[in-house]
């Protein structure tokens, strides 16, 4: 079971007792924190009975859980499962990329229902949650798995914690600055959730830049099953995308028209990717890792835009665009990126979260100042937008350039959390492993001992074949 | 293709005529009984038109079908692809651990489709189904998949039908005895699904009692892959987790709330996991079985009281509890109950199920006995525990009383259940393995002969590693 | 990473320039088209706001999103998940399985919102789309995914693209026969999607004919994870296929009816599939590719009659027939039609999608005479088969002897397409691989180098097993 070669390490990876530590503190908060401020919203409040009749509202079916329940759970399993396979494709990562992104994604998902609470559904002292908060709960989490992307099997467990404790955290004020003072809209989260979590990701990995990585460089590629598995990830991500960037939207037609941009965005998206998957490779082969994540570029780069009146063809354009950068980004800049900036992004995260995502934020900037009352019809304008109360007489053009401080915002909270974040998981108090056993599960996991396994530990050639 | 060491084995696993002979008789069994009893309930019938008229209707958004279906589906994946993957974690039974799940739970759904019909849909001769039913069946056949879990790899695929058969049978008596004799709430089936199913199935599998188990010990572990495809069975339990809590409950906030407890439970649960697993271990390493399924008692020990206003924080301290103690059972009890108990539990269903069954069973009974108008509201309080007609009286503490009482009218049921079914299951006619043939696929499944396989077959060692 | 031995071949697989043509020239034709037809349906629109006041709709649920969203969701899964799994049983083929899968269905459904658009959608001179035309979409790409069953790893990603922009074409033109010229009921595809799709697949298979395929052979088989990852594709298709009988019938009772009747049909089908799986087995042996297919077959076989009443027991029976329709062909027929017919099936989707599609529209055509309106209610018969307007006086029988014209009709379409398009697909430009070629992903995808590797790359002796 045990490999003694870990045993006598530069660096101390024993989890026994930090580990449970953190994790248990947390948790404990989590309650405290739970008591004193969290309780159910009026529709999933034993009181609703009254609120009904209070409200006129003649059926349970206009209960909210009934419009958006089905969008989180698809929303859900992009999370879990979506990201959490995404990230297996390397070969002897598995456990970590699973386990680790559950791990991080619940708890972070109870941090944000905090966070963003206070922030957005605070009333008397206490915030009322419902489903729509779980849906943004589950956003806000995203940013935090697709920051893991970028050092994934190169932190510790612990590391990803205090992660997420600080990127939730960021995340709810950013998105609060986006979409409360700025007045910006982002309902697929282009910026909010992509750009920002991609952005803080990757100054992270720089912070955290391993200067011998390349002692495990044998580790850091995939296998066959490997890629299978990562392709799980890639399709739930890819077919629940629809999901994700109408969840939140408006009841009604904002819903069904972000399901269908994002739709079309998707699959035009695909075909760049082949078409450049191939082109950019001598042989014209297809490789794998573009089409695990360069195909979910267009998803990402219509998530400001996707609820606005983008239109079908529009939605295909920006996939066709977002599907090239993405590929190209991972042909050509995520190698110069690592060689000239000190950016290990093991996932390339930049190039499905960071560029599609600055894509999606422009995209919607431009549809914004683009809207006009013909087009969205005179109410549907307004509720479009939100135009009302403080905002009555903002116009599109105006619109169009908050939205586009918001991509900024974004960027600079992503710039200035990841440094700070960074700063704090470079104290070498963390366990992470050293460069040489990066990207390897049994630093962190019981790993079976097993015919296959021999498999994956020939760099052990003193071991026989089998016992 | 045929290794002929199984040729010569003192039992005989045979299938041809004894599989075939039960799989058909029963499905016969079924059409014959469907044909004489089931039909389209109201909301499935054509006839709905005019049924409409005379309820008033005036949307069809009102059928049931709506409130319902798509927590169905997310139930549905949970019977099928949520258990029949977390069972295939043995490095070679993955096709028995998914593809005799699916026979019995497809012969179970049809079972239980007439079992529960006849006691909670029967009407002038008939039992009238709708999409209500079709989510009762599959929690039923839940119940089965888990005492599966204890005999995983021990039994042959007749014995699993004849279990399904009798445990189907008694499944619907005893959650009859609890929801319309006791009236009893327990809409996530903490005591009717996880304590019943459990127990059950530990009963079994202590009359089938395997001295010489030992002798399979080596194919008892998992290899890398196998635990990778088993993460995807927890993942999608976990994930639907708060869909199997509120497929049934009232609709409305009911459905609403019980998704956010669960919702809450389970992401504490997985937290308490880590910190456990970790400190369990004397290298502070995480182990696959843990988090592959201690992660979801969290699940469990709402069920019943998950529709309840047990309120997020609650729901976060029952996770807390329910991952601390699964995770300490899978370390320490399942050891003792099988070298002290004689219980040979392959998936520890006891950590999963059984114990955290019963800490759902007295969470429930407990918050229902704490239950008040005032935090339920006047209409609400009556609505949430159905306190009309007979039961207009009754209250929370006795609810309470009666609630408790409900967990130990399962678990009689239990181990009385599966005291018989395990004698019937020890007649030596149902073609099981002997037990050095135990989670082995190739004595009831045509196994590929590859490259690969050889991998799987080296005790075999006179054939040569590649042709 | 290159294995020299490919370089020579006779056949020039080289796809660096002709499939970025192709994806990119097909993408841009995509975005003009849809620029010049394609909008937003009135319940996408922003307009819907006054539309809803025009309409007298007070609430935003009853946007046809909220009846169908879930639904297409789950059948969307079955398209990319269920039927890019499904395929992934080879054991070197995965990538390209699950990968020219998502290609041609990402190009599918943006032609088939056109073609079927046109023919269904089209005001004023546009195409106005909404869910349900993505559902048709996905439904229309199924019947290419099927098709592709037949040709898998045998084409080339070009020969699939051209394949697809064919069958799109002729599956709306079909559907445009069935539906609107003939008046036919086909809620679930069975001749729309199976019937069509099973033999225009196979006639192009046959007329692509390779001789010398058994050079192939030892690469057709499956290896034990293969396998296991095919299982998620048949659960997926299996657990969502009454999402996929109900997701286009009309709102309300017959939505309901057509998930329970095909919830039925299933069950029942897995039952006699793994009796008949063991029976025509020496052995006795259960044989993983009945399991991963034929269990299927009685979502197929209620296709076309799952919303009409064809009863709960009715729907068992056919799933009975079908499940050993089903397991029979694959034992008996597949190789007969290979060895004689010159019809080399893949997947053996004669099996699946063939034969249990005819009976699909056999027994929808009977179901369809027997209806009365005693069964149906008056108002529910007139609904159900829409015998309004011209279609007034059409009584059972005509509608019965109908949609028997409409499986003649698929079937004449199918082998007058397949012909056509297997004549344009024997043209030698394609890159298609030699016989000795096929099955096999590092013709056409970069495959990870890598220990484990070594096992798929057994022909190559003078490499060392392992290091």
């Amino acid at each position: 079971m045990e490999r003694p070669r870990h045993q006598g390490m530069a660096k101390n990876t024993y989890m026994r007792w930090r580990l449970p530590l953190v994790c248990l503190l947390w948790e404990v908060a989590m309650i405290v924190l739970f008591g004193v401020f969290v309780r159910f919203g009026p529709e999933a409040d034993a009181h609703w009975e009254e609120e009904k009749q209070k409200e006129n509202i003649t059926s349970d079916i206009e209960n909210d859980f009934y419009f958006r329940y089905p969008s989180f759970q698809d929303v859900h399993v992009m999370i879990f499962v979506g990201f959490g396979f995404l990230m297996m494709f390397l070969k002897r990562y598995g456990f970590g990329a699973v386990g680790f992104n559950f791990l991080l994604a619940a708890f972070g998902i109870q941090w944000a229902l905090l966070m963003q609470g206070w922030f957005h559904s605070f009333e008397n002292g206490k915030i009322l949650i419902g489903v729509e908060n779980l849906i943004n709960a589950d956003f806000c989490v995203g940013s935090v798995c697709i920051a893991f992307g970028a050092i994934l099997g190169k932190t510790s467990p612990i590391q990803l914690l205090v992660m997420t404790l600080f990127q939730v955290t960021l995340f709810a004020v950013n998105e609060y600055i986006l979409l409360n003072l700025l007045h910006v809209k982002d309902a697929g989260g282009s910026m909010t959730i992509h750009t920002f979590g991609a952005y803080f990701g990757l100054t992270v990995t720089c912070i955290l830049y391993r200067p011998n990585l390349e002692q495990s460089k044998d580790k850091q590629g995939s296998v066959y099953h490997s890629d299978l598995f990562a392709m799980i990830g890639t399709l739930y991500l890819w077919m629940y995308w629809p999901s994700f960037n109408s969840a939140v939207s408006e009841h009604g037609d904002a819903q069904h028209r972000a399901a269908i941009n994002t739709y079309c965005s998707l699959a035009a998206c695909v075909l760049t990717t082949m078409a450049f998957s191939s082109m950019l490779q001598k042989k014209g082969k297809l490789d794998m890792v573009h089409i695990q994540n360069a195909t979910l570029a267009g998803g990402v780069a219509v998530g400001t835009s996707a609820e606005m009146m983008l239109t079908p063809y529009g939605a295909l354009i920006v996939g066709f665009i977002s599907g090239i950068v993405s590929t190209v980004g991972y042909v050509y800049l995520t190698p110069f990126l690592e060689s000239r900036l000190h950016i290990q992004d093991t996932c390339g995260i930049h190039n499905l979260h960071g560029m599609p995502g600055l894509i999606g934020g422009i995209v919607g900037a431009i549809t914004a100042a683009a809207a006009t009352e013909d087009v969205y019809g005179k109410e549907g304008f307004i509720k479009a937008f939100d135009f009302t109360g403080p905002y009555q007489t903002r116009t599109p053009s105006v619109q169009g350039g908050f939205q586009a401080a918001g991509i900024v915002v974004s960027l600079l909270m992503a710039f200035a959390g990841g440094a700070l974040v960074g700063a704090i998981l470079k104290l070498p108090i963390w366990g992470d492993a050293s460069d040489e056993n990066c990207f390897e599960d049994d630093i962190y996991w019981e790993v079976p001992e097993d015919e296959e396994s021999d498999v994956y530990h020939m760099h052990n050639p003193d071991k026989p074949a089998s016992p």
